[in-house]
């Protein structure tokens, strides 16, 4: 049988989860397709140095090399936390059906927050977004990690 | 030294041509810091089969690589076309000085056309935006590929 939303955003919170035992600002990130969870990834900006690490992009690399091209419709991206602009604009890119997301981000969120990238109609593809999946206990752990981390800000979630 | 925006250009648009080379949509980027081009490189999505393999995110991956770290503040990044929404919050999210881009991108623009995500004060960070340096020779490039490859669309730049 095919996981749920929930049952998925389950699997993205233990992502998230691992992200903060290494340090990480905990957002973790898995997708579906064809009923089956082909990626899941967690926010690794720090330890890969890498700027475009976050969950959602390693997560759509991971499944865009499981299924062997660019071109990911028919999957659904499931996150802890709303999206900024360039991982929305990443789906948008790849093509994916559906993100579901947990936590609203008010800071830099474009899934409907600050913007809604995913639905412009101007852009070639649009994704249908359902917001506030668990989005308690999504937004809960990133700010049980801000609270423990005295000299982190939340700025440093975008 | 330091090169100036059009010498940048003029090698990004080799870039782009590399791009073209290997089929690729032909976009071209480079990073200058400290004075120094520390990564060049273009679209490679279909090469590398993977959906955020745009021009900018890989010179963003490359420069992140030669700094040591995903913060690259004192950056310019100078792309043949108008980054897209991916991109463009790329630049916001590596914290870039400034972008410098060719061709407007009346599509899928997301620095001044469609949006402006380098400019917007609610983000954590805010990125100069120069465009229109060589667009003639930038758009031209994308012109004549789309013409030569008939089965193509416009739609595959986003």
């Amino acid at each position: 049988m095919q996981p749920d939303d929930e049952q998925l955003m389950l699997l993205a919170l233990e992502e998230a989860k691992a992200a903060m035992e290494d340090g990480e600002v905990p957002i973790g990130a898995v997708v579906l397709f064809g009923g089956d969870v082909i990626a899941r990834s967690h926010n690794a900006r720090e330890r890969l140095r890498n700027p475009v690490a976050h969950a959602e992009i390693l997560a759509l690399e991971m499944a865009a090399h499981h299924l062997g091209g660019w071109r990911l419709g028919g999957s659904t991206l499931v996150v802890t936390l709303e999206p900024c602009a360039m991982c929305a604009g990443a789906l948008v890119s790849a093509r994916v059906d559906r993100v579901v997301f947990g936590a609203v981000d008010p800071k830099a969120g474009a899934c409907g927050t600050l913007y809604n990238l995913c639905s412009d109609p101007r852009l070639n593809h649009e994704v249908a977004v359902t917001p506030g999946v668990l989005g308690g206990a999504c937004g809960e752990l990133l700010r049980s990690f801000f609270a423990r981390r005295r000299t982190g800000t939340e700025d440093e979630i975008a």
